[in-house]
């Protein structure tokens, strides 16, 4: 039923920015300023929770979280166009609703909004490689594998990117409700947002470049 | 056997709170106050043992470890509902005895009682929270990956929810009887099981509402 | 060919001790006094070594890698007794010489011994604890997943048994020789490898009380 | 193709390199000093990233990523020995064009040699072990298991290994372009790819000595 994958798409984002935005705001308590320690168990928290989010909604609505990979999936004829902006539009309000319920978990006025600058084209380009590589992770991936290897990809970019990996535009729409480690300014969301379409274009291309021919 | 069923929920819960509260420990005496890096090696190592005791363990008892568990597995049918207390007070004594061992295997006193306070309504929300994911974790994770699964979403959701994840009234319980990192005080244990009882009863309703549909 | 087994058996046993012992080195140096990330760095590389050398040995000897593991099988009839005596040698020889191999790397004196003090009632507890769990998942670790299973149990272990978890004699005589983080004074050798045979006992017990049934 | 293969190989070197000196920069700024935190999450970054790369890649052209393993496939008749110069030069300029990157991503110079001596007796043993133990992994592994072994092999030596387990000469030449943590000065790389190139025929010999038969 479309009403349960469309429930799915938002449910799994939400839970998503629940787990990115919260193991950020525990993460920051904790590490008493330590940033890469606060940024490691961020990353595993992340890790674990891509995992088990993509396994457990990944047979319902595809649990692409990400509006760059419903595009793509789209483009390659496996989501109907005319169900997209319904997906995108679950998947902003997911992510909104993620980051509310983060900052309730924490004791944190719901509505907030971040002051963390993220800009510069050092992590823009960090942004079109990261979401290149994620492409070719949705893209390529065995199906029986792509849980774990999505995981494992973001929770490596967390660290290869300068923008420590959001590759996602509803990541990026949602952290912008966290007032955080985790977050980025609204204002610097635009910029991360193109950074991300041109690299999930790039990485539509270069898959077909690389073809399927087996060694 | 039903004798052999709850020895190893017993064995599976008391080597779970080993696990939990024995690394709780460790992890507290070497981090020298750094508790970002105490949670994370209390994180890695439950990870560590949750997979180890949900293969092991899963075939002969089914490994609830977690009377929330149990509850949900035999509303499903799988577990006859005159087995279910049976469960739930080896789950019990099995919490209380690993808690003794892990006290007993740092040289603490083996009877003590926790003084760590874990209240407010965010902690709450955030067993909540923990309970509800982990519900759907048990009752959708298909059986050849319900051990990592359980696992790496135990591990993120120590860090993405406020209260640390218990997510088990037998953890909370057993956890009592720990005066360390990993403890909660007693009084704060029922508005925990609280939380953990409405949020399993939340976990349920949201896995039918999902449905089974595949994309 | 029983030439290759021992051969296997010995590398493994030399390999697995390079690995704890190098890390241990290493992560000493780098961590400047903070015990916890050591460890921590210890336990990944304990945990990533013990996987691979399972999966690539285990087909050729069994990559037992451990006394008290190879007399379990024994006993279990899938090693001959007469041939007990021999991998029992490879090992111990095996693990001196990864011992050696690692200081010769770190560029210290290749013969040294330990003077980390690793003794107590509650130490030689958590060894029974420790090598209680290793027998049950070697006993009952499905082939396919056996590897990743004791590579899991031995990097909670490391965390939550006071003893860091040595679990094994032959890796107990082989951190002899490193006066590191990771070593063991000669002296505390014997108790821990009489708790090690007292646990390993104990867990083949266990495991025949559990027995096989499913749920 | 070959041409499509060449592709593959230049891209998931240059996206090795991209993981190991991005994530080398970002954890060397965030650690502020604690090297062994930086050298963690420089760990954990390698080994998601490898085992994406060898699972995506692995399927065109083998994702060697490493002229030592290209020379051993194509000495097991799995890569044409026409086909091995064009493969070591698509992975050296891979693995330069991946360090430009990196620094390109994290505002630094596009153009700069690593300071970092990385030289020693000690050193170079510690690259003679690393990649014998690489080639035991990369010609014994099950198909279906080799990235994640890769993976885990590269996480673990990262510890053990006194030289931080480079393995690889053209990880070693696009290292030289990254005046960072993870770089290494262009006058030590010449005795590092002397002793892989040791290392890798070791490893090649012990392959052989191991056999294949199973117990």
């Amino acid at each position: 039923m479309i009403s349960q994958r469309l429930f799915a798409e938002f449910l799994s984002t939400a839970l998503l920015l629940v787990t990115v935005v919260g193991s950020g705001i525990m993460a920051e308590r904790l590490a008493g300023g330590n940033d890469a320690v606060a940024l490691l168990a961020n990353t595993l928290a992340t890790v674990g929770g891509l995992y088990i989010l993509i396994e457990l909604f990944g047979p319902v609505s595809g649990a692409h979280m990400n509006p760059a990979v419903s595009a793509a999936i789209a483009a390659r004829g496996q989501l109907s166009w005319t169900l997209l902006p319904a997906y995108i539009l679950v998947q902003l309000l997911g992510a909104a609703c993620g980051a509310w319920l983060a900052n309730a978990m924490f004791g944190l006025p719901l509505l907030e909004f971040s002051t963390k600058a993220r800009t510069g084209v050092g992590q823009w380009l960090g942004e079109i490689v990261a979401t290149v590589g994620l492409l070719l992770v949705v893209l390529r991936a065995p199906a029986s594998r792509v849980a774990g290897m999505v995981a494992a990809y973001i929770g490596a970019a967390y660290w290869f990117t300068s923008s420590t990996s959001f590759a996602n535009p509803a990541a990026a729409f949602g952290r912008m409700f966290s007032d955080s480690f985790a977050g980025i300014a609204p204002g610097d969301v635009p910029a991360f947002i193109a950074a991300q379409s041109l690299g999930a274009t790039l990485g539509v291309t270069i898959n077909k470049l690389l073809g399927k021919n087996h060694v």
